[in-house]
């Protein structure tokens, strides 16, 4: 099956087989997405026989997924070294490909970050001029979009003053066309917000995204600090991967305690339990 | 008045200017604790007039607290430095002096930290063979405990291996006279779990702490994540005092975003919001 050129159209080529839940997840998850977005095309990566059989049962995706057979896996334990030398025949190597060979504008997976990574630099290559490839997290805020973006999350555990400020035009370009913010707030995370504090290549970063912003129609906010990620300070938070990461996990290990804890509480009292029943 | 001595008899100095909620919160709080603790006594500074009224109310206290007239206050927004120079005669440095002085074990201030941290350095010293000290927290877990330690979490910015494993011998004591856990577990914060994983000099941490444990008498876990601060893994975490710093202030940023939700949830029903003011 061949897909149908049209104006608005945009294709995705998407990793069936990225994710803890497996395909049927994928496929569930695309079909809502192929329902809110008319204009959304699929390429879907894993195996054929398998693949078919989730998307003809998805009346919603008839006509809007062509399926590119792929009988390896890349799983979460594989080094991102070995890989990029024997991976080929995996779907997140098919998928990458599509892009690469410009049928999708997009790739998706779930899969295996190091590998991805890895494979996405050899395969697709950086933009001119970026130095350092970062990964990005839309960050649950009280900001009106609803996320806030923050960058670096564990790409590389370091980053220069210049590295700080391409992940800075990168999640401005994000916040514009994710997100629909005409003018992102960026701001780089510190322990202070006072001009001095930090690290030196904080305060380096500082004065360089400052000299940009205007140029590049953004507002530098300054240094802000970890309260500020789901805050509504800034919509951009910029950070090097070692902190971002440790940020990230923290503030989903601090979720699934309260999470725990309001679960025991609710189950405390039956009255209590009957509001979390009905919410 | 002076204090009784008496066998298990502990002497706290705290500064009753401290904190946001002024010398009334101070005083209410070192009452709760007198109730729990008979073996608690107080030598309290700041304003004699003031905290003389304040102690006087409350019949916990009666025989239990000195009052050490100071008329002045650091503030949150005086520099450390200045404080070094100027603050002689202010609540926080009075409380400081009992410990030099012998008179009291603890010194308890809810002032500004830079100025506390710079004025312990110069006045009480740092133990002997203690490099860098350190700012420890006590994070909600659900560890019998009821709390993990974190460290550094902001005394210093930067930490090397043998900072870091100082720490780790810091924690470990904190862990067993306060939290009286016998066999404290140490876990190095870091962005994987695996020992090839994060920066240089955590690699070496990694290799100078686990060669302690066995003469230090605690468990070394390894690496944990973000995620890991407020878990089972591990008793004590250590890192450096910018990750800490943002890992706190993250895991207090995302529970403030929790609790607002909540709150906007709960007053969504009428039953939910019955449960909340139940619970």
């Amino acid at each position: 099956m061949s897909l149908e050129r049209s104006e608005n159209r945009t294709v995705l080529s998407i990793d069936a087989m990225g994710g803890d839940l497996g395909p049927a997840a994928v496929v569930a998850g695309i079909s809502r997405s192929a329902k809110i977005n008319p204009d959304l095309h699929f390429i879907l990566h894993g195996p054929e026989a398998e693949l078919r059989r989730l998307v003809n049962r998805r009346r919603t995706l008839a006509e809007r997924v062509e399926i590119r057979d792929a009988t390896d896996v890349v799983t979460m334990d594989d080094k991102p070294s070995q890989v990029l030398r024997t991976g080929r025949n995996t779907s997140m190597w098919s998928a990458l490909e599509a892009v690469r060979a410009g049928e999708a504008e997009v790739c998706v997976s779930c899969g295996n970050t190091g590998a991805l990574m890895a494979m996405s630099m050899i395969r697709l290559r950086k933009l001119e001029g970026v130095n350092r490839p970062a990964i990005a997290v839309l960050w649950p805020s009280q900001n009106p979009a609803g996320f806030n973006i923050m960058l670096d999350v564990g790409a590389d555990v370091r980053a220069d003053a210049r590295d700080l400020c391409q992940y800075a035009l990168m999640g401005v370009s994000y916040a514009r066309n994710g997100l629909d913010i005409k003018y992102p707030r960026v701001g780089v995370l510190n322990v202070g917000t006072e001009e001095h504090k930090g690290r030196a290549e904080l305060k380096e970063a500082h004065a360089l995204i400052a000299s940009l912003a205007d140029d590049a129609n953004f507002e530098f906010v300054g240094f802000v600090e970890g309260g500020d990620i789901p805050g509504t300070k800034c919509d951009v938070i910029v950070t090097d991967g070692f902190t971002g990461n440790i940020a990230l996990k923290t503030g989903e290990g601090t979720a699934n305690l309260i999470g725990t804890l309001l679960r025991e509480a609710f189950a405390y009292t039956p009255l209590s339990r009957l509001a979390s029943i009905l919410n």
